[in-house]
């Protein structure tokens, strides 16, 4: 519990190297990875090769020759890795909106004849509206239900229930969901499970292929450190390739893109989900971000991320006043704490004079991220005391 | 004529700095600008400064600080400048593709009785699909129609026409179309004039407020020259914005984002067509770009740019077996000149090799690009020198 036994705890990390690939400035807390990691030294030199080898000296030649035609699916299949995809099964590129547009009008017409479209009722905004935006289009029945409940709406909406989409993890309290299970109570309804995965991906390790899940997307931003608005994962099952029908039909998801031809005609596998020219920069970016994570494994990073929350969790017994909201079990939460208490927005700005940098979800709560990756024992101690001198 | 008249005029040419405002190896002739335009000197510098001092130092307060928030309007109004829009009637985020899926399907919407959507056979084919997309979804009858028939298509569905997508420069040829006279015809026959400028925006100076277009979408990655993949703008004219109903709804377009409320309430003014988060860092490469071509002023760069291409075509009458397929007349044409020969292709890989950068559409055009901002009159000469010694 002391600070001697955190620095002992630290000195003893086999991950403790990975956080010299990150840039944090000297005396900041990087407590929230949840909502936009750190950038990666390995980041800034990738952008600089991207602009200046790539692009300005091979110019239009950087499609083929820096391998930028096929960046899409091949950071794709490395972020696949990270979720227990096979390769040849997500696609990188759009923001999480379009992928999430695009990847539930695709689910729902996997099954035309199924007429709810069930969602989460406590997932993030942008998947709420964009199921509303789904159901409106095709002209579907939108159920919302709390994922606890999900179970009940399941049964009863049995033979209409068509796509249903599912935050794995609550974005404010950090609850995690039974992927494996629900998306086996889906099947069973004869529904597909569309997964936002967005706090979930590089946390926790997944294993979409073995769980059965249908489609999933996920943001480039959070536990995959890829800057500002990363481009956003689109996971399809490869079941499902052949009657993928897209909204957002770009033509770098056409057969044969090249021959511009009349009419859309899909690429075999997941190339179909492709869909205008992907943001490059943006997507090199993320690409480079990936390899710290890819080295360190994301089992390990979850590991010592579960060690870092439960030392959080002895730590604030101390405080007064601070109510836990996320489970404590390991396989009942993702990779943020959520507490509550009064004056949250408050308590997080002061922290954030502090340099220490975590968020909060107004009224009252606020959410701490221990990345493994780039978060010590003693950045918990600190993160601590300096909540504990705040609240006083 | 003679590369010695070239020289002078080079040496006359007020524009003649801009070009090493852009990184072009030596010995390179960039003429490929309408499909890729080469990096601004001050595009991996607004990086660096983006990842290094913004992302790695102000973390996830890059949002406020740095005005990473308002990146989508402040360089949405910057383009507006170069389309004739005032402030506070375009966004930038997203690829072409999604601006065109969500303007398209917004502009059908504001005239819902109206069942026919009618698009420009010749546009660029992510165009023609995501018009057939968009009509499926809706319901409506697609009626696709060469640009020079549209007027006679605008007489016969008269009363049924609803939205119409055109591209102002034909992608294959170059012809410019008349915006202006093509808007009010659509007007007039009660449809929404959708304009894809992905292929004139920053060439020729178009006035979108003056020819009262109702929306319209380009690509930054052309004569913006913002980088592989740079996110795409939609224009949207003020007197819609309060019928606007996009299809892609992200939490960056509700009136509140951060309130994170359960339905979506469309943001007042063109913040409603924000979606998801966008690609900061291809948004700020996409900025720092705009840089050379904001100072140099699209109408000086058109003017430049149409007298390289009388040189190209005085040169061009002396070579046997090309054909410009392009028209001559300046408000005919774009800024990209195709010439219809045989082996374009052949051709084409020849001149790459050569370090002539121009592009082919199979199977008999090639298409060369005089962007004025960086090309000059020895270029051109010298690129026809090549083409000479290729073709003999």
């Amino acid at each position: 519990m002391t600070r001697e036994w955190a620095e002992q705890e630290a000195a003893a990390d086999p991950l403790a190297a990975f956080a010299k690939d990150f840039l944090i400035p000297a005396g900041t807390l990087a407590l929230n990875g949840n909502s936009l990691g750190p950038p990666a030294v390995g980041v800034p030199v990738a952008l600089d090769d991207a602009v200046r080898r790539q692009w300005g000296e091979h110019l239009i030649r950087g499609w083929w020759d820096d391998g930028w035609w096929d960046a899409p699916e091949r950071v794709g299949d490395r972020i696949g890795r990270l979720i227990g995809a096979e390769p040849g099964q997500v696609v990188v590129g759009e923001s999480t909106s379009v992928q999430l547009f695009n990847g539930l009008t695709a689910a729902a017409r996997l099954v035309p004849r199924r007429r709810v479209l069930v969602a989460d009722a406590g997932n993030f905004p942008t998947d709420r509206y964009l199921a509303a935006s789904v159901a409106r289009l095709l002209g579907l029945r939108l159920v919302e239900t709390p994922m606890d409940a999900l179970p009940a709406v399941l049964d009863r909406y049995a033979g209409e229930v068509g796509a249903v989409l599912c935050g794995a993890v609550d974005f404010r309290t950090g609850e995690l969901w039974d992927v494996a299970g629900l998306t086996a109570a889906i099947r069973r309804a004869g529904g597909v499970a569309v997964w936002d995965l967005s706090h979930a991906a590089g946390a926790i390790p997944l294993r979409v292929d073995h769980d059965a899940v249908d489609l999933a997307v996920g943001c480039g931003y959070k536990y995959l450190s890829g800057g500002p608005g990363a481009p956003a994962f689109l996971y399809a099952a490869r079941r499902h390739h052949g009657d993928l029908d897209l909204a957002v039909t770009g033509w770098h998801g056409h057969a044969d893109p090249f021959a511009m031809t009349d009419a859309f005609v899909p690429a075999a596998g997941i190339a179909r989900a492709r869909t205008g020219t992907p943001h490059l920069l943006s997507l090199l970016a993320l690409e480079a971000a990936l390899e710290p994570l890819e080295e360190a494994g994301v089992a390990a990073v979850r590991d010592k991320s579960v060690r870092l929350a439960e030392y959080l969790f002895a730590l604030l017994a101390d405080l007064d006043g601070v109510e836990v909201v996320t489970p404590r079990a390991p396989d009942r939460r993702g990779n943020h704490v959520t507490l509550r208490l009064p004056d949250a927005v408050a308590v997080a700005e002061a922290l954030l004079r502090r340099g220490v940098v975590v968020d909060e979800r107004p009224p009252d709560l606020l959410r701490i991220c221990l990345n493994g990756l780039y978060v010590s024992w003693t950045d918990v101690y600190d993160a601590v005391a300096h909540l504990w001198e705040v609240l006083r």
